[in-house]
């Protein structure tokens, strides 16, 4: 291979693409078409609709990650067992038409990722460390061990938040959130202490009947006592003190304060750039 | 008073009562009008209605506990602050019509409880102990010393387990659920080594994925890891040796078992005869 490829980073919600020339992006792409969304076309026909297109005559390879790798998607592609070394997923992808991989998810005995690898392939020669904290809807932390991803655990924080804020008594009513600093350090500093959430998850509603939370920062509040919870429950679980957060720059922010509280040391990078250059790795393992 | 009054348990979901003469029970109703469930009649309409009937000419006195007490309810009765002993509550009644008592809830720092207290009266009648467990959607851990209620707290656990078999990616196309002694236990046994949830929930996912955990006994597992959590977290925090149960019979097996392994001895008590023994004597201490 050489730098024309597309790098497809294709999860439950969205679809992404990027067009690589002589190894520049040259063309992009979002669409709301992740796999979980697909209800009138088939992945192979959204595949045909936006990305073939850029292929012209010349079948330039299409490196694709995310959940177009799972049941709910184009083709279920085996995960691969850890320890498994970033060398091994790069050598492993499946070809689900002629010059389109997928590369394959990881797992261990008690949890799952798809998309995650190729993000910490990047993330690896980005920003190496022994731990990677992924914040998201379902958070990851991984381990490496001698350049192997030993293992890895999730966290359900993001959709947990989602859960407690549509669904429960505790979001049963708010007014429209807003960001406020002091209920998120808050909630920090209850989660940080308390990691085993069972009893404090509570106090976001009788704080509120009581009069002591804002009912416009119960989102907030409730945002730092999972996250204080989680680094507070993983870091004890993983013994870390220094870690590569990999993510979106406002959730990254979030766990940064979280980390500091807990005396870990951490660095950053996007998860954008961690993707591409994880993609690009695989491109250059092949030629 | 004497031994003709009504005993009303108005909670969320359900309106129950229950009718005495001479002491004895001579009529009970039951009707799923919980005041969260009121929409086209106002709780005044409904006593009118079910209740009202009971008491004839005579004015008999009616004692009611529960959500009805809160500000989804009949009236927003203030909530008594603990430490407080059980003849105090009996002595602040709230009286919302003529004879017509609401019994108020309590309250600590962090948590709340309404309808509860009541059963806590005739539960220390009943079953002495030093720790309450009242297990439920918002499950509380009520402590006792020198005869008042010194504190508690609650465990959002049932309404976890809903939000997470009903919303969430754990429950998403699971198949009819079944009873499963051996995967309630496993969750069970994962909740008691990793109270802090954080790590363990998506477990269920996984588990699934990797064909560890047959889909219909997910409920199951679940339940066995929450109810495990919240016994390892508030065992570990109250420091307990000893706890009364309070609550139905299906339930309170569940938390036998996971007090058990967690090395805990229990006795138990029905809450309806916990609640009518509260009510009962609420009107014994007026008389």
């Amino acid at each position: 291979m050489n730098g024309n490829y597309i790098a497809v980073d294709w999860g439950s919600t969205h679809l992404r693409a990027w067009l690589y020339r002589d190894g520049q992006c040259v063309d992009s792409l979002q669409q709301p078409l992740g796999v979980s969304r697909l209800t009138e076309q088939t992945p192979r026909q959204v595949f045909e609709k936006y990305i073939q297109p850029w292929r012209d005559a010349q079948d330039i390879p299409v490196i694709m990650a995310g959940m177009i790798g799972s049941d709910a998607g184009w083709h279920t592609v085996p995960y691969l067992p850890c320890p498994v070394t970033l060398h091994e997923i790069g050598a492993q992808l499946f070809e689900i038409a002629p010059q389109v991989w997928i590369v394959p998810g990881l797992k261990t005995a008690h949890s799952v990722m798809r998309g995650e690898e190729t993000q910490l392939i990047g993330a690896m020669q980005l920003a190496p460390a022994d731990c990677y904290v992924m914040p998201g809807t379902h958070s990851k932390w991984v381990q490496i061990y001698e350049g192997s991803v030993s293992g890895f655990t999730t966290a359900m924080t993001g959709e947990l938040h989602h859960l407690l804020m549509n669904h429960s008594l505790i979001g049963k009513g708010l007014p429209e959130q807003h960001d406020n600093d002091a209920a998120f350090n808050t909630g920090l500093q209850s989660g940080l202490d308390s990691p085993s959430l069972v009893s404090r998850l509570f106090e976001a509603r009788a704080s509120r009947v009581l009069g002591d939370l804002p009912p416009e920062c119960v989102g907030e509040w409730l945002s730092g006592l999972l996250i204080g919870a989680e680094v507070a429950a993983m870091s004890h679980e993983l013994a870390v003190k220094h870690v590569t957060l990999v993510g979106n720059e406002l959730l990254c922010r979030r766990y940064r304060q979280a980390l500091a509280k807990a005396n870990i040391a951490s660095q950053e990078i996007a998860g954008d750039a961690a993707f591409q250059q994880g993609i690009r790795s695989i491109i250059d393992a092949r030629s």
